[in-house]
């Protein structure tokens, strides 16, 4: 048996072991951000260049902590994309802040289950109110808000959100029967032919069928046809199938796109299918009066979520995922060994956040949360989200004034997709020459089937002067080719 | 419009404030341990109270870090229940350690997404090399390893790890249909009546229905009777449905009873049922030989998960899921849009964790166990897991010799249930006295129908003196009862 190292009770590190190591990550990561613009954006290294350079299997004995901080500095950096650099326009921004860095900290150093108010009442009530605070600042519907018969819980993703919807919907739509007896009646799913794959996966998951999602139709903008939604669901139910579930979209990920709930809405509501509103990115758009406009028609949902782990300066994860019946998600997802049942839970007096979500364990994410909307204040955050779209609206402008180039669709927000009107492979070639350079990152989508490239401004750190080189580096390459 | 702090270009805090008030939290977290024994360990808020205590909205202007941080301490923590306390004996553990909470907060810092190979490759290959490095270091079956046709993926939890085993499995025994077609067959599935309530979640997730979940007597050792299981099958196949998935257990969350792996391996063979072997505490004791035979007959398994965040030192969330044929598993979560298209993924020439789980974005979770792995070594892990087995024994050894108590299961590693002999009431008393008193927190279970109390020895800084404390608290309060 391996002894303890000579001078120490243990192998754990001591607290003031910690409290030195501690100060080095967090000066590592204050360095970090300092020097953040000198790396290429997207990582160089090729497949398996990472993994060839650490060792094949786990060292017997302990290491130095200085050690392997050396080796994440030497080995590992160089095999990340720069997500939280300000050149980084790719996808959807992941954007983290400090003080959503330091709440996560806590949240690590605390180290509690929230799967139960009894595992830790203030992992609970915390969550809750940071929840209601968002929905007021947002101007969410009253119903989502935890004094209503709805409320609000922190899932992963937007994905997961999905699925647990689409489940509580399946529910709801089998007179609550799919979950005991399973899947027997043939439900059909609606989404955008551009919403999130999200809602094709959980259709698969849920034992649906994803042959039973509808990708419906949209307009010139790429929003959803409304009307096409209804006549969808009405040719659905002529055949015998039952429409359960409607995934719209404030904000796509490919474009941007808000689809029409006022119009969606109602069209729900005739053929009894459950709303839900995925605003993953653009859904922080609404804590400013003039963008609220995104959420028009929200009253209809039934669920809707939103990411503060994409633009609202949350690191992942942080998905806020609203119902306006929480007694149908519990119902959907409810399960109680007796090995978790306590006297507070079963006084009914508590939110048990394990029956709102499939996992069961729970971290103390409401504590990043409260300490981003705290350290902002809702003007603190307006304001960056009011400056993103400022320079994202302003990119979109250039791109309009360059006659080589052309906006692929409306820029309601702060993404901007566009192309150069000589082709997809040109196109491509731009995009490659751009990323290959490392002085940004921008990823691509396909739009009336055009190769498209997209310029998400949303970084943390991300200003007027970051979007400009990146609009001069793009004027650049595109002379080049 | 607000307008910037007044000496500051915006309203994130920039690389100096961060370095100044993230030592401050360092610096908290290491006094946090040093005084954690001081707190009663199961907090003491009523329902309600942490709420009370705070706004109901969101504050409009942003506060100075150091007023959230005392806020933090005065309203947040005494609504705390201290899961990382040496007197936390309740449920499964969830041990951190300030290396796994450093590699941790580098993840934050980083904020980096993994859901592709191409979004930072680090992510994905240090990922799968420590899934190597564990799979080793426990000496599970080669198949396993993402060297052969297998491979393991880290998941928020075990529950998920169940929910992907089961959907992968559905797949295959409904010929590949079941996620385009939706369930048509139907399925029956297995666990023992002590197996984890992620099963029955799992199954109703997935559109097969509660009522086919069989839940498969025990032995004397609270272990599934692998013969009974072999009838439920015979019986269900002669019904007419289809035996497709088996939930075993090494170390049940009720008792920790080890299902007989080498016996079940077979009857799910002959049956043509997917294994899934769940081993979500107990899996870090294979770590050392003596303990190694929990995993006997692992072979058979098609699936296995275990949970570094339960008793291998590293914070909440880590699942190691492993696969034995990762294609069945990547085909059945598989989606593909185009934003999400790029030249690595489509070279065939790297794994892209997207396809492994239910949601999309994934957090750079295994830097925490790269520097747990590097910081203790093998050799370290092992003493830590040997010291809480053999104090646990000998807790185990105290219950036996008073003649009030009986120990109500076999004692295989770190978790003792036990009861007084004076019946359920007298149990549920005890229980309630002894966690009132803050001095430990204990949780219970049923057990032949006895209300059981369970002991876990599981927390990073448990060692014996509190064990011994904790048996002088049980035999006080049994005493005074």
């Amino acid at each position: 048996m391996a002894s303890v190292p000579r001078d120490k009770p243990s192998f754990h590190m001591d607290p003031e072991e910690f409290r030195k190591h501690g100060h080095d990550v967090v000066d590592w990561i204050a360095d970090y951000y300092q020097r953040i613009e000198s790396f290429p954006v997207l990582s160089r290294v090729k497949p398996g260049d990472v993994r060839a350079s650490l060792p094949a299997e786990a060292p017997r004995g302990g290491e130095p902590f200085e050690r392997i901080l050396q080796d994440f500095d030497k080995l590992i950096l160089p095999g990340v994309t720069h997500w939280q650099s300000p050149n980084f326009f790719a996808y959807f921004p992941s954007n983290a802040s400090g003080a959503s860095i330091l709440g996560d900290l806590l949240s690590s150093g605390l180290g509690v289950q929230g799967m139960l108010w009894a595992t830790s009442p203030a992992c609970t009530e915390l969550e809750t109110l940071m929840l209601d605070w968002l929905a007021r600042a947002l101007g969410l519907p009253e119903k989502f808000l935890s004094t209503s018969k709805g409320g609000g819980v922190i899932q992963d993703t937007a994905s997961s959100a999905t699925l647990c919807a689409l489940l509580a919907a399946r529910e709801q739509a089998t007179s609550f029967e799919s979950n005991r007896a399973g899947m027997q009646q043939k439900l059909c799913a609606y989404t955008s032919t551009q919403g999130h794959s999200a809602t094709e996966k959980a259709i698969g998951v849920a034992g649906i069928g994803r042959d039973f999602l509808r990708l419906i139709e949209v307009d010139e903008t790429f929003a959803m046809n409304a009307a096409a939604l209804a006549r969808a669901m009405q040719q659905d139910r002529e055949s015998g199938l039952i429409p359960f579930f409607v995934c719209a979209t404030s904000g796509t990920t490919s474009s941007n796109a808000i689809d029409p709930l006022r119009e969606i809405g109602p069209a729900c509501q005739e053929f009894g299918a459950w709303l839900h509103v995925d605003s993953a990115m653009s859904g922080t758009a609404a804590l400013c009066p003039q963008f609220r406009h995104i959420n028009d028609g929200l009253e209809y949902a039934d669920s809707y979520c939103f990411n503060p782990h994409k633009w609202m300066f949350t690191n992942f994860d942080c998905d806020c995922f609203y119902v306006a019946d929480r007694k149908l998600l519990i119902q959907t997802l409810s399960v109680l060994p007796e090995y978790l049942r306590n006297q507070a839970s079963e006084s009914g007096a508590v939110i048990d956040y394990r029956d709102w979500q499939i996992p069961l364990g729970r971290r103390f994410r409401s504590l990043k949360l409260w300490f981003v909307l705290r350290y902002y204040g809702i003007e603190g955050l307006q304001f960056h989200i009011r400056e993103h779209v400022r320079i994202a609206q302003q990119f979109a402008s250039w791109v309009s004034d360059d006659a080589r180039f052309e906006l692929a669709a409306p820029v309601p927000l702060n993404l901007v997709c566009f192309y150069l009107k000589s082709g997809d492979e040109a196109n491509e070639r731009l995009l490659e020459a751009l990323n290959r350079s490392g002085d940004l990152y921008l990823t691509h989508t396909r739009l009336n089937g055009r190769f498209t490239l997209r310029m998400c401004v949303g970084q943390t750190n991300t200003t007027e002067r970051h979007v400009e080189r990146a609009w001069r580096r793009i004027q650049e390459e595109a002379s080049r080719l």
